[in-house]
């Protein structure tokens, strides 16, 4: 998608360097950062200049083609790669269908470049099937970040915005600024504003409000893992998001790729939440309003301490249908798309 | 209530001074601030070095017996005094309290301190209606700041906590921390952990799965406005807690003096909605975590902009009960307590 007017892609591989964009930096400052060593790039997924799942997967990848081009020891490479965030599902699949082709005679960047075409694809996919549901003057809302830096390009909720815009639908989003580490406000606000695409933050106690007011038609979030019963596990506050919108009779649209759905878990209550650190809640970091620094403050008391649980399970009841790259189904029937 | 070991309260008047606590300070750092000039004291309200309406109301009041102390004009003093804060009813109503008294002889202090004494009381008696509904072990709610800081003592839905700990209940507090201004972080945090009162921040966010999750057992809230169907405003994000405490079977109580019902208010459709500016929410406020400095930062890109309601409406259908200094009513029942 669009950064100041040029089509980027989250990670690529151009005259034997892996590239990416440096994204803790955003939305404050634009820059990308080269790799020729793998172990700079794996030192990279480590501290998150790259995140969200297929993107890691993409850059993991195309960390092995480094590898390969180093030189260096495949089997080795892989077994650094896949120690860098531990929980990763897409990290793992990418680094081993690398390695499995590597041993049939495939160039691993061969195989890292459909990796990353077989990713950009199946959120164009979800785009286009998402994008009838927006129609000419809509007011959207989303949350959290479910766009094109998280992926390699297009994103999951984002993607029907972005093909419905080159379709010429005019449309608005209200952004959850998504409390505590601010994904809709510093990242998704970002990108729709390089997209051009028309948008405004609120805060996320907001939501509620304005669905109960009309101002928002259409809601569309991202999940980070579906349940064989529809129910879906997402960024928390997706939850109460769902519950207004249902209240006040707003769809509700969760957009995902398949691998999302976990055959392997029966309903939302099989879900494990992660709870984080507390200073997450307790502190802020932000560009210094007069220098642009980074910049972490302290909101809450010294002596006060934080729960800090990461997502949260939106039953199917509240969803109205999920957007996969094979089409639209309803939560109860999820298990069609598999 | 309790400051570093010392009964305080927000506002009063001792050896011809009129002396408040500086609250723009907190929670970082506890002062108080002394006035003998009331023309001070308008600038401190203006300034908000006090907020919440009863804490003005008495301020107010005090400032009055400043001018009188002064020998300045006391008609002109209140003129003063009304223009600080343009929409605090309680300002009016304490500055023309003491006028009309002074009329009849009594002097501005004594009107004053009876001001404040009353206010105090009526927060004491929705403590003791309200402390009743707390028992041992649970886990209470609360959303934004409706503390002891906003009020002279005890606050209002932080009253029946501050009895009940007295009464000897052990219970902990999830607090909302109420974004865009954090006001539950920030001073509703430092109030629990200054009385010794087990608490825990949450993102806003957290409220609605916490309460799914069973981990909440009593919400209890302020309120800005009361119509007379139970409908009531407060700050934005109380209806979605409403709405998932009522999704969850969780009972969810306001606690406001009788003062806040508006019989001139049928519905909360009739309540208008303030929206604030829009840097409230793409920039935040805090101690620098390393000089501890007061600090703003930017979280949002630059070119977006936000939308800012500042309150919301909570519907009656999702109102347990309202404490008031009267005793709990039934929302729909509201206008019993007149």
């Amino acid at each position: 998608m669009m950064v100041q007017g040029i089509h980027r892609k989250t990670v690529w591989f151009e005259d034997g360097k892996l590239i990416m964009i440096n994204q803790p930096l955003l939305p404050h400052r634009f820059e990308t950062v080269e790799y020729t060593d793998y172990q700079e790039a794996a030192l990279a997924i480590k501290t998150m200049v790259v995140r969200g799942a297929p993107a890691i997967g993409a850059t993991a990848a195309y960390a092995m083609a480094l590898a390969e081009q180093q030189g260096a020891d495949l089997e080795e490479a892989a077994a650094v790669l896949k120690k860098t965030r531990p929980t990763a599902q897409d990290l793992f699949y990418a680094v081993d269908r690398v390695l499995s082709a590597a041993k049939t005679g495939t160039k691993a960047l061969e195989t890292a470049r459909t990796i990353a075409s077989d990713y950009e694809h199946s959120c164009r996919m979800i785009g286009e099937h998402g994008a009838g549901l927006i129609t000419e003057g809509m007011t959207l809302n989303t949350h959290c970040h479910a766009g094109w830096l998280a992926t390699v390009d297009w994103g999951t909720a984002t993607a029907p915005m972005y093909v419905a815009k080159r379709n010429g639908v005019r449309f608005s989003v209200l952004v959850d600024e998504t409390r505590p580490r601010c994904q809709g406000s510093r990242i998704t606000a970002f990108e729709l504003g390089e997209e051009g695409i028309e948008h405004a933050v609120i805060a996320d106690n907001a939501t509620g409000f304005l669905l109960s007011r009309g101002e928002i038609d259409l809601v569309i979030v991202g999940s980070d893992r579906i349940a064989m019963n529809g129910d879906i596990a997402n960024k928390i506050g997706t939850y109460t998001t769902a519950l207004a919108a249902r209240e006040s009779s707003v769809p509700f649209y969760v957009a995902a790729p398949r691998a999302t759905i976990d055959p392997a878990c029966s309903s939302g209550a099989d879900i494990p939440i992660e709870e984080r650190a507390p200073e997450e809640v307790t502190c802020m970091f932000g560009a210094d309003l007069e220098t642009g620094d980074p910049r972490t403050i302290r909101i809450a008391p010294k002596s006060s301490t934080a729960r800090n649980p990461a997502f949260d399970v939106t039953p199917a009841s509240c969803i109205t249908g999920i957007i996969t790259e094979s089409g639209i189904f309803r939560p109860e029937n999820i298990a069609e798309a598999l």
